[in-house]
């Protein structure tokens, strides 16, 4: 599992300090090769962090050969001073690894608007490179950690048809991310890898194919990162090129895998909600509908009160610019068609929401295309979490 | 105060037995005249409730001269018998007042998606035609709350510059409005009365002059009403005509008055948040960014646990399209600029945040246009609130 699921690579994760709690902080990934090719995604949040700014120059030429990453800090709004930080955190990793820091890529979480104490940083990059390991999968993991309450990791991995061996390649990769959840593109921490022989190109096409139906369909509190990050690192150590869409099925099936961990641990989520637009005139519209559901508070509310508070769903589709006529809408909540019509349809007493997955299916009558957008339900936890978070 | 503080209009309040706790759910509001001048602007949600598309279209030839407002039950994604029902009420209100029913405007605000019931509205009606009264102003705005914790009335008069008189014209009003509560156009239920002899078009021009600087610039939980509807009734009993933009000034007044009533009784808040941009290229970006900010749920977490996160304020700004350089922009909090060109500002430990309004600015370093919106703190009141509306 996770990034050392693959082979090709090593990875540490280390306690530096930056973390009040003295947890682990500082995670370590690096790809051993022989090959070297990235892709990434980035937040499209207008307001980027300084490791957000380094690491979209460093993945310029497709290469990566290393990241950094650390909890306990965003380095986000910090200045001039922040994007020195982060060259100088990539430039220890690379002088320590005998790199080029161009090819070093930095990621960090946490709270906005504070310095990282470098000293810790720097400290804990060489401590890292000392501890990498091909078992160092889920130490990186769990440095990535802020309030994520678990470590998110998953793999694929795919026998070969050329050679129908057991060895085969994998998929593999972490994520961190539990709030400020709704992608834009991507809300979180993530790295992926894998030993199959792809390029920059390649990787870059199944990255973004994988992360728009995956990471980019999670809104789980409406707020937007200056951090997010979702990198993609190719060792080629399995000596296989797959073809190009079993790779980027094997992509889409670890991020699928770890958003749907994004959203069951989010901040104070009590129930995870599938939000389905059916019958929409364009994949578009969907997502709008879907989304526009998915933000609505009071749904939320509802949802967290197990009450199949329908009209809310309805007041938040009124909102959107999708194709549809109000007196054609159709709800239904964990199966139970409890709107139709724009009107009262169904038995709301039939409906059953105790269990911690909620379906709302949202019919627009307009067309064939679909969607789906997860989110979590809006508790006091979440209210309590985010009112002491920085405090 | 209220619906009868102008000369002309009588009203009354009763409990007709739509809501479940006995208390006064159906309001009535007369313009005896002798003008009956009036305008409206209504929610911008695709999703209207009947009494919506039955008010506009009675509206349409600019005379209104009776609204019939009921609590505990929205008649909203109701059907055709929700239009049925609308319309019987008009007409039996018409009936009992001697009026034609596409003179009487109807407004509904509780639960989406439960039929109102018929037999106890228009009992109701006919018990509020005999109560009506040219004090019934505050029974009036008693009757049409929901969550509302305290009815919301508000009133000014002038003096008439022609003849100085101490009788002069008065606006006056009242609103209810706790919850769904973000405008587009309006999100509440508003009746304004004055007896200044002002026809349909320039009351039009003066209400919506008003709404776009008020109503509409509120931002309490970002969900949008089927039901918003804001009236203005002029009776002319004064026998004055105002010069429009005095006029309009009033109405701006009352308009603002009741708004902030709003946002100070908001399901749940215990802080009302007001965040002003400036330094904006427009007021259309000035609006964009307040209200991304105004919406944002982390924000309005870190406001009521008093913890001046201007981290998420800079990540809400990042997320529009408003110009702007991300390194310049500054926030403060309570006037302590703590973030300073895009990075670390002033100590945030120098900011109280204990009372109960907040204010949040933000430089946006591009223009000399500005906007104010009004918010909320998010509190685990509100999601308990909203988890047990319905059920």
């Amino acid at each position: 599992m996770s990034v050392t699921a693959a082979r090709g690579f090593t990875a540490a994760g280390v306690a530096a300090g930056i973390k009040h709690n003295g947890g682990r902080d500082l995670a370590l990934v690096v790809n051993d090769g022989p090959r070297r090719a990235a892709a990434g995604v980035f937040t499209s949040n207008r307001v980027r962090a300084a490791p957000v700014r380094w690491s979209r120059r460093a993945l310029a030429d497709g290469v990566i050969r290393a990241v950094v990453l650390n909890s306990g800090g965003a380095n986000a709004c910090t200045g001039p001073r922040g994007l020195q930080d982060a060259c100088d955190t990539a430039e220890r990793a690379a002088g320590r690894l005998g790199l080029a820091a161009s090819d070093v890529a930095v990621c960090s979480t946490g709270l906005i608007g504070v310095p990282l104490p470098m000293d810790r940083v720097l400290a804990g990059v060489d401590d890292a490179v000392t501890r990498l390991s091909a078992s160092g999968g889920q130490d990186a993991a769990i440095a990535v950690m802020t309030t994520d309450t678990v470590p998110k990791t998953a793999a694929v991995t795919r026998d070969s048809p050329r050679t129908g061996s057991g060895a085969g390649w994998t998929v593999g990769g972490m994520a961190k991310g539990a709030g400020m959840l709704a992608p834009g593109l991507a809300t979180m921490l993530v790295v992926l890898t894998t030993d199959a022989d792809v390029g920059a190109e390649a990787l870059d096409r199944a990255l973004r194919a994988a992360t728009r139906v995956t990471f980019d369909r999670i809104d789980s509190d409406g707020c937007m990162s200056t951090n997010d990050t979702v990198l993609l690192l190719a060792s080629g150590a399995s000596g296989l090129t797959p073809e190009y869409e079993a790779f980027a099925d094997a992509v889409r099936t670890v991020c699928e895998d770890l958003g749907r961990q994004l959203v069951r641990d989010a901040e104070g989520a009590g129930k995870e909600i599938r939000v389905e637009v059916v019958g929409a005139a364009s994949e578009d519209d969907a997502v709008e509908v879907g989304r526009s559901v998915a933000r609505n508070n009071l749904l939320k509310c509802a949802v967290h009160g197990e009450d199949p508070n329908w009209g809310r769903v309805l007041s938040a589709i009124g909102t959107t610019s999708a194709a549809f006529e109000p007196d054609r809408l159709r709800v239904a909540v964990n199966g139970v068609w409890v709107c139709e019509n724009g009107s009262v349809g169904e038995d709301r007493s039939l409906v059953d929401m105790t269990g911690r997955e909620v379906g709302i299916t949202v019919d627009l009558a307009e067309g064939a295309e679909s969607a789906v957008i997860w989110t979590n339900d809006l508790t006091a936890d979440y209210v309590h979490e985010n009112s002491e978070y920085s405090s």
